[in-house]
């Protein structure tokens, strides 16, 4: 169930975009209880002048590849299944498309089971 | 003051993704004690490689008509009210514009009544 | 660590959408207790069909001017900062690029600290 919004600047392939996405999602699966075939993604491409980041915030220096990774999910995960879904998004995006570690941005909405419909009118997690 | 991101695949008409806007503020206002013209939406449409769906997550069987249904709203509706909402979104979209209850995917993600301002810079519901 | 989306009609030229980005980063840096640079955006012009709002809802008087600012934040904040944020975001983009204080909408949406890996694959707040 866990809904991804993916965001990065405009212009890159469409290899690289799925290459994303199947990072996020083996990493889910991998770290985040995250069943078989439960991948339900989008990915946006701005602008420049609509993707805006703090280039060196926390120490950390980004940059235009930055990729933004925001995951609404069941409020069920610990915060150590957290910190091993954040390293393990940045491995495989590292290995594939090859975004850098600074450039991989993560953030979790929690909601409540019942707080999903995935098909047929039907709240499957309630 | 529900804030609704629908997201669904580029290429549909302005009356489908209207009608499509018109029956999840029709299922709300019915289902989910929404007032009158309290409607507060966009949508956004993705090529292929920018929109991914588990084809039969829960054995579901969706397809490119999917819509991603993200409802952002208090955190004030009980259960049965949310299983409401997602029937009466499905029926909805169901008659107009024709979208099969396969493909009606709901997320709600709750707030708190002071995380709104709707105008004027105040906190109408604080 | 706020991360935001801002939506609004499609059509505005790039200074007017940096003038909304840096008004909100303005606003927080002011009220939210947000670091130098933590700045952390994406912004999303919408067509006509995409882009709906009650044009009267709650005797406010909007237009399609109107500015969609979903903020998710810690959850630290307290009700009096959240207003006093509101208020500074419709002071700042009523002075640049002119928003109307009837077209400010705004919407924080609350996490926990270690829902935030903001590069290195690491939980920076946890």
């Amino acid at each position: 169930m866990p809904f991804v919004h993916i965001s990065l600047r405009a212009g890159k392939p469409p290899a690289y975009r799925q290459a994303i996405c199947d990072g996020v999602y083996e990493a889910m699966r991998e770290t985040f209880n995250v069943p078989e075939d439960d991948q339900f993604m989008t990915v946006s491409g701005h602008e420049a002048a609509d993707f805006r980041y703090g280039a060196s915030y926390l120490n950390v220096a980004r940059s235009d590849d930055l990729v933004f990774i925001q995951i609404t999910a069941n409020a069920t995960r610990s915060v150590e299944q957290k910190k091993a879904l954040y390293q393990c998004i940045a491995q495989r995006l590292g290995e594939n498309p090859g975004v850098r570690a600074e450039d991989v941005f993560v953030n979790i909405v929690e909601v409540a089971p019942e707080n999903w419909s995935i098909g047929h009118g039907l709240a499957q997690y309630a």
